[in-house]
């Protein structure tokens, strides 16, 4: 998907939310359990009941692996049935890759090949050789860790190297590598005001908001910082929604909580 | 695994040879394509001819998720195979994960209980509470990315924060998450005098080398610089030994190429 499909969807449905798939079998309706993918069948649900309120989803890789073998193969029936239902959405492999070039090499086509993502997110201490294989595929995306959500953000991305902050100069340096055609950025919305100062810097660049809801950050406030003329964000919810119920009615409720981000996002835009 | 265990069998050996297992079916033996699992075939072949020289494997997942579920079978049957016919190798998961602190639980599970793994690299961009939920495993290992062997790593890790570069720093508050017993550092053979340098500052924990070989690193200066009282090295080779023949002597040229190896570390230790 490239971006203007991407911005055009986003005024369609008047959403910029996207839904995290981060399914975890002790939290999910039991009853699903005695089916043969439990996993699959519950973002299934999830996902016929959500797709008209979210512009992408978002599987987190751990919540699969977890599964071995079998959870890799709920996560391809994932996508697959995403792509084939609704070849509009964007779809975020949420991985956090990166390795060495021939290494990143193989991850890019893991995840644009065998698995059809549009996205990948990518962490960036091992620089720019270990991100450019991932810029090689046509209408994919690298989202670059940047500032992240969780507690363990303060410990290196704040730390002062001279003329910026790390996570400043790896915005500024990656910058250099992708357009806003190729990359997106994580930043968090547990920093509001890191975020209002990014979007100076980067006018044109879409962020994944990733912290509203159970991390305490607030879509308000994202907005108010994050937003630019073509939107320019991805906010991401992922245990707010789909673990809004765990009985049998719990992609109905997931509907209704992405339904009011929805409407949220609507009157923000 | 516990760490003396290790220094038992790096004894025993007289080697401190990782051999990575980055199987690409277009580097295998041909034939090898008409069976079943074409990778896990070769990976048990190298395993049979090579587990006398060498210490550790190290799969590297990327290479297995390129295949999708399919490829993670081969990875967990590799592991598997390993475990029961090896109980004493030390096997490491080349995944550089790293996330949030509920994911990275879930990716503790997936490498350390479901296909256990005795150890796994972690990317340490979001700090502490993405590094801790895999602390949490008894006899489990984090091998934390400190100097990379790429040309990337000059792109963040050699920045100046102040009193110490990002790869010091790095090392320097890792080493309050974790003591020898539980975490060991990536520093590439490709900068020596930094591994000299980091070995003083830190004189007991192992570090894994990769990069020598195929991507410059010599094991001679690696032994000069890296080396303490223990060992404290897992030096790594993948394509050097893996791919020294495409023919059906492909384990017989691996063994070859590890024995020599693990000749030098014997003359070393």
């Amino acid at each position: 998907m490239n971006k203007q499909q991407l911005i055009e969807q986003i005024q369609k449905k008047k959403s910029f939310l996207c839904v995290g798939l981060d399914t975890d079998i002790n939290k999910i309706p039991q009853d699903l359990l005695a089916l043969e993918d439990p996993v699959f069948e519950f973002n299934k649900q999830i996902i016929n009941k959500t797709a008209e309120f979210a512009v992408a989803y978002k599987p987190n890789t751990a919540f699969y692996e977890v599964y071995g073998a079998k959870g890799w193969q709920s996560l391809e029936r994932t996508i697959q049935y995403i792509k084939i239902n609704h070849p509009d959405i964007f779809i975020i492999a949420d991985a956090k890759r990166g390795d060495i070039g021939n290494t990143s090499a193989n991850y890019a086509k893991a995840f644009f090949n065998t698995l059809k993502a549009d996205a990948l997110t990518v962490a960036p201490y091992m620089g720019k050789d270990s991100v450019e294989p991932f810029l090689d595929f046509e209408d994919k995306w690298v989202i670059l860790l940047a500032l992240t959500s969780n507690k363990g953000s303060q410990d290196f991305q704040y730390l002062n190297t001279g003329k910026r902050l790390l996570y400043q100069q790896v915005l500024k340096t990656a910058t250099t590598w992708a357009s806003s055609e190729k990359m997106m950025f994580v930043v968090g919305a547990t920093h509001p005001e890191e975020l209002g100062e990014i979007r100076q810097l980067l006018p044109d660049y879409f962020f994944l908001v990733p912290g509203v809801g159970a991390q305490g950050g607030d879509l308000q406030t994202v907005a108010k910082y994050g937003l630019n003329k073509e939107c320019g964000l991805l906010v991401n919810s992922s245990r707010g929604i789909i673990y809004a119920s765990n009985k049998f009615d719990f992609a109905d409720r997931a509907a209704e909580e992405a339904q009011k981000l929805q409407k949220q996002m609507a009157a923000l835009l």
